[in-house]
């Protein structure tokens, strides 16, 4: 049984809390969250606490907050030469404080509060600075998802950057599909299967392969006739610079 | 049984053909394309016409083709007062020449040459000038596909251009996540979950309730590092203007 002592009360840790609590293999000690509000529906009360002297022993310590608050949380831990480790994406393994065993425990997914995950098939990107505190890591990662990789901090912020462009970004483009949807009186319905097949494919297809429409094909007179239908400029202005983009196949402008 | 004809080889063209070919309620009477080599995997040689003046009648003409050859392609016809539709996005009902009835077929989906797709989960937006002939098309779409809509010719734009959006631009985001990934060699499988999460999401929230990331929570630190990150000038522009576009929650900039 490993003991995970759980620091924050954001949409990382609250997803975490679920995932180790139906783990056989973990024990969540205490989760520190400065409202003990957030958290109540999900652990008993007796386990948050709000006070960092008030934190116990655990064989694991995973800070899962904004990125810029890490520095400071972890110089504030009242013990050292504890593993500790953050959740960050951007985040280098080196912003933790020295003072303590550092490491790195990334799940790699989108995380909203009011929609469950499956953790079982979301990839978490480790990174220790020695074998055996990446092994209690590798076992930590294990007993809640079938996809664990080794990720050095370098490679950790390549795989960040292009989570914000398929994912932060993708989904912007959903909501810029809905709003000319919405202003045409036209079920955004009618585009679900087309999304979800647009995100099937390039499990058998690369990308760059998939990529059809009218910027692909040079349709001159389908770009020019959609940028004159568009009535707000933020969306032609976009229109146009993906066009450009994907039509010089991806060479600077 | 209603006779269709097809005019066309490419993918939609393709994909029409495999789904016909599979209802019980169609007859596929003839397919014109230029190279009869293109279709010979899928229909009949004798069924493969090269010329206009060999079609034979049919109950249907769907002309499958790209959209600045429509207008000529139905001028040539040899016939008149036929049913005749195009299957375009973009594309007015009214650029189809007038000699014949009228109407439009346009299923939205992505369709690639190497990959199957379930023609059943497909939107079929239809248009047509009278009932009579709007009957006959829904007859048609509905013995391929469960879901069918009456779209006139001003919404199907929306459609097509909300399409672009959330179909070729997505996935261009796609190939720059990869791109990113190969750039740092990192596996781009490690990203595939992520982005049929980001897919799915959207059948629960609203693209504007699932927004996450650095842009939406104005984490101007980590966008900072982002770009800095970024070695390509046409990637950097376009993580730039999206972060903007979503800081700014879609006005103009």
């Amino acid at each position: 049984m490993i003991r995970i002592t759980l620091i924050g009360s954001g949409n990382v840790a609250q997803h975490l809390i679920k995932a180790f609590t139906k783990s056989e293999e973990i024990e969540i000690g205490q989760v520190f969250s400065r409202k003990k509000e957030a958290l109540i529906h999900l652990i008993g009360s007796d386990k948050i606490v709000t006070d960092f002297s008030d934190l116990n022993e655990a064989d694991l310590y995973i800070i899962a907050i904004t990125d810029d608050a890490i520095p400071k949380v972890s110089e504030q831990l009242p013990f050292q030469n504890q593993l500790v480790v953050h959740t960050s994406g951007t985040s280098s393994i080196n912003i933790l404080n020295s003072k303590n065993r550092r490491g790195v425990f990334y799940p790699l997914q989108t995380f909203s509060k009011n929609k469950a995950v499956d953790f079982s098939m979301i990839p978490i990107c480790l990174e220790a600075k020695n074998q055996s505190d990446y092994a209690i890591l590798e076992t930590v990662a294990k007993s809640i998802s079938k996809a664990v990789f080794p990720i050095s901090s370098e490679q950790r912020k390549a795989l960040h950057v292009s989570a914000v462009f398929v994912n932060n970004f993708t989904n912007y483009l959903y909501q810029i599909g809905q709003e000319i949807c919405e202003e045409h009186q036209v079920p955004f319905e009618i585009l679900k299967p087309l999304i979800q097949e647009t995100a099937e494919k390039i499990n058998t297809l690369n990308p760059i392969d998939a990529q059809t429409g009218p910027a692909k094909r040079n349709d001159t007179s389908t770009i020019k006739s959609h940028l004159a239908y568009l009535t707000n400029e933020n969306q032609k202005n976009i229109y146009k610079i993906l066009t450009q983009s994907i039509q010089n196949n991806g060479k600077t402008l």
